[in-house]
């Protein structure tokens, strides 16, 4: 995929324009195979490279996790990056900003949990900083793995079916209880608190060589299909009853609601991907056996590019643009 | 090097502390040729990394750097970290927390004031993550280069030879005259704000096969010989006479304070390094001429543990622990 690809396969949305003109004037490199745009760089060596930033107050917020779920959570959310390109863990970089009162017990279960989410799935940690930040908590989590053939967002085919690993929402229907000071129920908020990679899962569907694209869901469904639509050059049609929703998001009173926490609520990092039609169903099975998790066929790529949602009236809507956007508050 | 040697090859200091306390819990793994402790972790393939984390009232304030100097100092100091190694830079990752004002002024100016950084040393711009940050502005640049034989903090020798690059104490001058609310004069300000990564002239000697032991200096002199001391096993003895201290810290009033900058006043991002006695003559007129960067003889490794300060007078100091601790103030 060539450089000038992804600079334009970025989908829509604010924080989106914001990275779009970063990447206009930034420098590429001959080590470097899959530039900015993907969910991991791919260099020399096949190693991949991505990183999260949590900020106090925006991705969490301390009377929601406790430290020691704030470090899992930082590092889970960070190696999804990880599964969404099929690499193997090879380890990440933590850089902590803590406030003076954080020294050293909070700092100590912080990294308690990010070791916790590293031992998960046989990650090292390879270093990273420590200082002090005055206002907030900032953690920082650079994820290094291994991939000689990195599955991209951009391999979506027309007629590939798209499909999505687990069920959606819950996470989301934890964080509407949360914003709303309502308890969430155990499963919504261990879903939240408490997200789980999917690499292995996504190492062995690669290895079976049955996937075209590949993606996490963080944005939202909607949001990092996409994503697939963009950098593939296609469009990608849900069908809305095909949607796997997560029993946490169904005890959500309205079903526009429970819906809009599926497609859109973010948060998930279940897998989501696209494969030539037929393929997935032969190796199904064996897939929910080995990882009681399960599969669900969710929609399929055509001609042409963005989203469309069909309705269960059997309307189709175009829905570009319905995932999380860090800055959406400053758009129009 | 193993692993448990780094662990306990930190130097003293509270952030070194809670630094070691996370190491001691933290996995190891199989693709991990040295884990933390030293200025990069290097991974299979010789990749090496590592992370810098600058926040907004401790790093860096917005009444003393541009927009553009915060990007390009972020960039340049953790770009350091490959020369601090002898590594070839390959790529940085940026993640950005700004507030709602800096977008998208200010974070466009930051970035490209990373890039300014970059291309001065063919670095590419892999990606990294954008996302708002109420409080205050934090950014954390994780470097990536190759490294076949990297040097380390671990070898320095008995009989060696400490160096040191360039003139030091400069950005501690500049910070002092800031700190006071004074104007710097401008080659204290250039050295503060736009520290250059001595990548090449690390690579070059390096490649001369002339160095035992690198670090590069950003706690200042003594922080950072005390570090290669640690790792090494052995006692360093500096020459206080021998300290190349620039003008514009022999500028500032008082001749221990103008020592302590060029010692302890830290940002330099000079190279500091120990060689074999004698050999950095053979080759020092041609480094000089082609970098225009002088190199000074600053002392000598011994046995023994820690660094020693012989002062002018002849009488000889322990000074361990002389470096920026981002927690000191936490201490005892």
């Amino acid at each position: 995929m060539s450089d000038s690809t992804l600079r334009s396969a970025l989908a829509a949305g604010a924080e989106f324009d914001m990275i779009r003109r970063f990447l206009a004037g930034a420098p590429g490199g001959d080590g470097v195979r899959v530039g900015p745009g993907d969910d991991c760089a791919i260099i020399e060596g096949g190693i991949a490279l991505s990183s999260d930033l949590s900020v106090e107050g925006v991705h969490f917020r301390r009377d929601w996790l406790s430290a020691k779920e704030i470090g899992y959570r930082a590092a889970a959310v960070a190696l999804s990056d990880l599964a969404a390109v099929a690499a193997r863990p090879i380890g990440v970089l933590v850089s902590l900003g803590c406030t003076d009162a954080d020294v050293p017990e909070a700092a100590d279960l912080i990294m308690e949990g990010v070791t916790e989410a590293l031992r998960a799935c046989g990650a090292a940690l390879l270093g990273g900083d420590v200082t002090r930040s005055p206002a907030s908590l900032v953690i920082d989590v650079t994820v290094v793995g291994h991939a000689a053939t990195p599955v991209l967002r951009s391999g979506a085919r027309v007629g590939d079916s798209l499909w999505v690993t687990g069920r959606l929402g819950a996470a989301g229907a934890a964080v509407r209880m949360l914003q709303r000071g309502r308890v969430p129920g155990d499963d919504a908020r261990h879903a939240y608190a408490h997200p789980v990679p999917r690499i292995a899962e996504a190492r062995w569907l690669a290895g079976h060589g049955v996937l075209s694209s590949l993606i996490d869901v963080s944005d939202g469904l909607l949001g990092d299909a996409a994503h697939i639509a963009a950098a593939s050059g296609v469009a990608v049609l849900i069908e809305q009853g095909a949607v796997p929703l997560h029993p946490a998001a169904r005890r959500v009173r309205g079903s526009s609601v429970q819906l809009d926490l599926a497609l859109s609520g973010g948060d998930d990092y279940e897998l989501c991907f696209t494969s030539p039609a037929g393929a997935i169903e032969k190796i199904q099975e064996q897939f929910e056996a080995m990882f009681a998790v399960p599969l669900s066929r969710v929609g399929q790529v055509f001609e042409g590019n963005g989203v469309k949602l069909r309705r269960e009236t059997g309307v189709v809507d175009d829905v570009a643009g319905g995932g999380y956007q860090h800055f959406e508050e400053n758009r129009g």
